[in-house]
């Protein structure tokens, strides 16, 4: 287990995720990925400038047979971060969401939380008192929210609520606040036979029920954060149960370390927008060969957020100058993207 | 870490494997997968007979559109276990051959060896004192052969073994010792729109160097146990770094936990020979909808050899029973295998 970060408002990125191991779920509108189908422009939701060409003259380049810097179509493997990536994770993480009401939901069943912290402070909406329960809180707040029930249950759990949940600002399925511009990247990418897979610091189990159907990612390209799980008969039935204990934390230097587990093999294109995902694109990008680092920098808020040194959530410091020294390209989203999501 | 057993010459499945984490590598002579390529058999390797047909019944009735078995191409997921199921096990692990012979390659480096155990066993080819180490010293002798080096340099020690290594009852790569029938199994899912995956108990990074260029899958498909790694860079360039320290053990219970992780779907047809394949038989199988199970019964001793409920390595005895139970389809290696190996 990490050690304990200084609050619930503090929580760097990854004291959080190690109390988010693995959810499953969703429920949304479809969203379809359809870069390719539109016309000549591969990303119509990017504006023409460096940082598009960026994108596309990488892809020509691996996928020209006879360029120097061509790339079999078996190693061409991209890599994405989740939060602040591919979707928005402001004002909090949707995972931190979906444990805040699923408290608030099971609270019925436990009259004793009216008196106990760290289930008092979210049922009375008391931001402070929760923060002062610390790491300690949290993690109590996950076993009593994603433990102690089947992966199957559990799936089914986080898809209803998703179905039901909105986001405080935009008024609409977290499903919905994904990223257009990053919708066209995976399905240019995928056009050229890359194959896409998410590495998120954020639950496995909680993205793989929607990934496929709002991403185009199906859950065996999915990595993320887990608890550990336990395979028993149920009167001759086999399940999984969810144990309130960490497997394994996908964030940070976890992230390689996951990649490796899980693929077997170094992606040549790594996509992230906070320090969480420096070691990701460390290892993407340099090993030699052709390779492509991207950092989503959210520079707009009107329109979504703007964020980055100072982030409780999000932090993008040191990952933000390692992009200047490794030639990283960084999306300046107010400049480069012409919408922000699907809906706008 | 596992309880220790009675010794080297006892060491169950589970507690060899439990030392045995993640290696990688192999080198050896082309086999092809030419199953669907041979005419109108697609599994010219079996004789005729109720074993042979419960595999082509399954992946027609499975794959007939209108049939109400009819499983849609993304489904169509079917997992392996390696070690007496796809090559041969017998008279030890081929990577327990590899760990012996590992110790002697190194012992020049290591002098204090000579006189220390259990180090000391292996370099005067003493198993009795090999078996009275134990579990603790297996342990060690991991330690000393899987860790201490990056992933890339493990993977170049074990293919560089592989190529010069040799099974000593048939006096050839340990790659060639690939069951003949199995490989045509595989062709014949993968020719009928099936992913195939590895779920072994032996080490990931042991199978994934020789697993596509042996049996057609690629790394992201073979799962296994493993060793932690660590995240560094050295002198800018990205290492994962092997540490002795266990992270998972993908044997008995822990095949459904694994599969769960790194598929997130059920696979509808499993193939093992061992108790330590029980649960993901039953993972697979006893879910509803139609599936398939198959256990690879060793009975031959001219060809290959014949074990089950009493070897101490791939002991096959509860999941022999649950075959009964569970209609699974046993293989009687003598009767229904026309050929065992690709060279004979």
């Amino acid at each position: 287990m990490k050690q304990a970060s200084s609050g619930f408002g503090n929580l760097s990125r990854r004291s959080l995720v190690s109390t988010f191991a693995a959810l499953p779920v969703l429920f949304g509108p479809l969203r379809s990925i359809s870069a390719s189908a539109q016309g000549t422009d591969p990303l119509p939701s990017w504006n023409d400038g460096a940082t598009k060409q960026s994108i596309t003259n990488f892809v020509t380049q691996v996928t020209t047979q006879g360029s120097p810097d061509f790339v079999p179509a078996d190693e061409r493997i991209a890599t994405f971060d989740n939060d602040g990536t591919l979707w928005c994770e402001q004002p909090m993480y949707v995972q931190m969401a979906f444990i805040l009401e699923r408290v608030k939901a099971l609270a019925p069943m436990h009259p004793e939380w009216k008196t106990k912290q760290p289930f008092q402070a979210v049922l009375d909406n008391d931001l402070r008192a929760l923060a002062a329960s610390g790491e300690k809180g949290l993690v109590e707040l996950m076993a009593a929210t994603h433990a102690g029930m089947t992966s199957e249950e559990f799936t089914k759990i986080v898809s209803d609520w998703l179905a039901a949940a909105r986001d405080p600002r935009f008024k609409r399925p977290y499903t919905e606040l994904v990223y257009q511009p990053m919708l066209e990247v995976l399905g240019f990418l995928r056009a050229n036979g890359f194959r896409t897979f998410i590495v998120s610091g954020g639950g496995i189990e909680f993205m793989r029920p929607w990934a496929g159907r709002i991403y185009g990612i199906p859950p065996e390209q999915v990595m993320g954060s887990s608890i550990k799980t336990k395979f028993e008969l149920r009167d001759g039935r086999p399940v999984l149960f969810r144990l309130p204990e960490i497997n394994f934390i996908d964030d940070g230097p976890g992230k390689p370390v996951g990649i490796n587990a899980h693929i077997g093999a170094r992606p040549i294109a790594a996509f992230g927008n906070s320090d969480g995902d420096l070691q990701m694109l460390q290892w993407a990008t340099l090993s030699g060969g052709r390779c492509f680092g991207l950092i989503v920098h959210h520079t707009d808020a009107e329109r979504e957020y703007a964020y980055d040194r100072q982030s409780p959530i999000g932090k993008l410091d040191k990952a933000l100058d390692a992009a200047t020294a490794n030639k990283w390209t960084v999306v300046d989203m107010k400049k480069d993207w012409k919408r922000i999501f699907p809906f706008a």
